[in-house]
């Protein structure tokens, strides 16, 4: 840390994250972690994941909100709180209010599923629908503010920022043999909470926070010169454009460091975590990972923690993620094949097709606007293979056959 | 149990387990296990799950092969082992018998995808492709023990199905309130096993052994009148036709109770798990889930133990699962319009969808066979939806604007 702060001026101490510890027990989930052996044989570096995908509402944001919460008075609580998030934090507010008997509004924007208003209320919040985006919902929310509710920020707050470092406590206390903890970054709250814990705690070991290059906000806020690169990510939990004034602080003093990933490394991530450890990650979690992979020699041989923050991804997305692995994998492929237009021609293909062993999925037969010449057509083959060696047979034994086939990017 | 029969008269007795939990600490993951508050809610009973997902290998038959193995003796080991299977047993062997130092050879069908091969083969033991199925496979399996290997079988074997057992003694050991416990039945190793233990630690607890209706092997030996409804199942961990000598004895003995149920309630278990649990589930381990969906009444404010056996799943069938759940739910919806085959007409439809906030995946255009005058066309799209509310919401938005629609279902 800089030679000019000390870590008893900081907004969070070691002190208020034990305090948070004690807060929260019992109310939140004290969490499993495990080395895992096949991360780490791919990654190149052991590898501890922290499952905080097994929180109730599936993320860690269930351990601010509650230190949060506990920490109203009488007149406050009976006044109750309002959150802005259609996510994770959310429904953290949602539970953690309706089991402290907190009156609790959470505002989300009007353009939000209706699974996640249906969620959230059925954690026991009141759900007002207000604002056409973010910033429309968040004017909302200074308005019920403003008529005496508190409000509940998802991690500008030290009481926030203390109880996502517990996290951290957990993991120390299960793995003293760390050289490292990896967490993603968003507002910052759980990578503040987590370097206050690391500075006190385990000084060895670093603390490196990661960011999806679309959102590298805390690494502008602090003068890295990482352009936004623009785009939507699917790490939604850490799309935010700027960090809180608490966690930049505290940031600031403790420097963690910051990695950027690009958007493919964290779809790979999300879709690696789910072959190996059979367990669901979101984005953000995934993020974290994807760190792993992309700084491999940041990391070589070291001894890793990596906080899986969350499991609430959409199910479609999910399920695309799948299915483009098993494209990259040559699990799936689409074929373009130059067909003869006469009677009997797609049948003797399909044919050949099926005697190397390709289960067929799909046939889109074209005629108009083919490149080739007038007498013949592309025929578009989708195949189910047993691997890549399968996919490239299956190819070849077209082309033996005497037809002209091209193998289909997902870029095609 | 019959009159007729004492436990200590059984093959595998309560002793048998408990040596089997000692000789397996430390080689098998103690699993954990945990009450699931929303799968409660839904099953409209108190669930209590058991993580197998998080062995090594994914699956609970590590118990039973890692027991089956300490037990060989200098000579056994030196000559090495076989086994015959693609599934979750050739892992376990593979696994174990590395970790042991024995040899192992694995018999697989030559039809055998190679990432099946690869990750047994990855695990230390040597893979032969060998039989057009099954059969053929186990042949070969045959020839090699004939020349001095041990079988290692996947279930008829006293010391597999006291392996197996283990996994009711941690049940029982981290939840003395259970009024049942629920497990899958193929070959019968899993619930002969957890049977002997339940008679023994806790007789009060119900054993209930779950086959899918495609298998009813130990309904069906035990002289039931389900017949097998035929076709395939996503449970092939439990596709056995006819359960083995040692687990049949234990099961006519110890009598749990068995139920059926169908192949669409088990995909519905997968995809429930994999959104409230966040964890994957295989076909077999849903089966166990399933069962408390179809029995509703049988477990209505029962306390009900249920072993996910499982975690490994084809990733295609885990995108096909979630993506059905999500057409189910309303999140994806197919429609059919009629629409005047004019120039525009398409984009003045597409421009009412959109204004009704559908995301739009797919549009296909056919006008040579539809069921429609000759003047019209019929287009099908694929909408994405915010839910079932949102979907038909839609569909009266376009017939609002004046086209005739119609939802098609999975069937269409």
């Amino acid at each position: 840390m800089s030679s000019a702060e000390d870590a008893r001026d900081l907004p969070v101490t070691i002190d208020d994250v034990e305090a948070a510890a004690k807060t929260i027990a019992g109310a939140v989930v004290r969490t499993p972690s495990a080395l895992s052996e096949t991360l780490s044989d791919i990654l190149g570096c052991t590898v501890v994941l922290k499952f905080e995908g097994f929180q109730f509402t599936a993320a860690y944001k269930e351990r601010g909100a509650r230190n949060r919460l506990a920490a109203l008075d009488a007149g406050e609580r009976a006044c109750g709180v309002v959150a802005v998030s259609a996510g994770n934090h959310a429904q953290a507010v949602a539970r953690h209010a309706h089991l402290l008997g907190i009156p609790a509004t959470i505002v989300m924007p009007v353009t939000t599923p209706f699974v996640k208003v249906a969620r959230t209320r059925h954690l026991g919040a009141s759900v007002e629908l207000n604002g056409a985006d973010f910033a429309g919902a968040l004017a909302r929310g200074h308005e019920l503010v403003a008529e005496g509710r508190t409000l509940v920020h998802p991690f500008d707050d030290p009481l926030v920022v203390a109880g996502q470092g517990t996290v951290a406590l957990e993991v120390f206390e299960d793995h003293d043999d760390l050289d490292a903890i990896v967490v993603p970054v968003g507002g910052g709250g759980l990578v503040s909470g987590v370097a206050v814990v690391a500075a006190a705690k385990a000084p060895h070991v670093e603390v490196v926070g990661v960011q999806v290059e679309t959102y590298p906000g805390m690494v502008n806020a602090l003068g890295g010169l990482v352009p936004p690169a623009g785009g939507t990510t699917m790490a939604e939990g850490i799309a935010v454009a700027t960090p809180g004034v608490v966690t930049e602080q505290i940031v600031r003093a403790l420097r963690p460091e910051l990695l950027v990933v690009p958007e493919t490394a964290v779809e790979d991530a999300v879709a690696l975590v789910l072959e190996i450890e059979k367990v669901v990650v979101e984005g953000a979690a995934a993020a974290a990972i994807a760190a792993l992979a992309v700084h491999r020699d940041r990391f070589a041989g070291r001894t890793v923690g990596v906080v899986l923050t969350g499991a609430n991804i959409d199910p479609r997305l999910l399920a695309s993620v799948i299915e483009r692995g098993l494209v990259r994998s040559g699990r799936l492929a689409r074929l373009r094949v130059a067909l003869d237009d006469r009677p009997g021609a797609l049948g003797a293909l399909l044919t050949v097709v099926g005697g190397a062993g390709a289960n067929l999925l799909e046939v889109q037969h074209q005629r108009l606007f083919a490149d080739i010449p007038a007498r013949a057509a592309d025929v578009d083959l989708v195949v189910e293979c047993l691997d890549a060696a399968h996919r490239d047979a299956i190819v070849a034994a077209v082309e033996a056959a005497g037809y002209r086939a091209r193998l289909l990017s997902m870029a095609d």
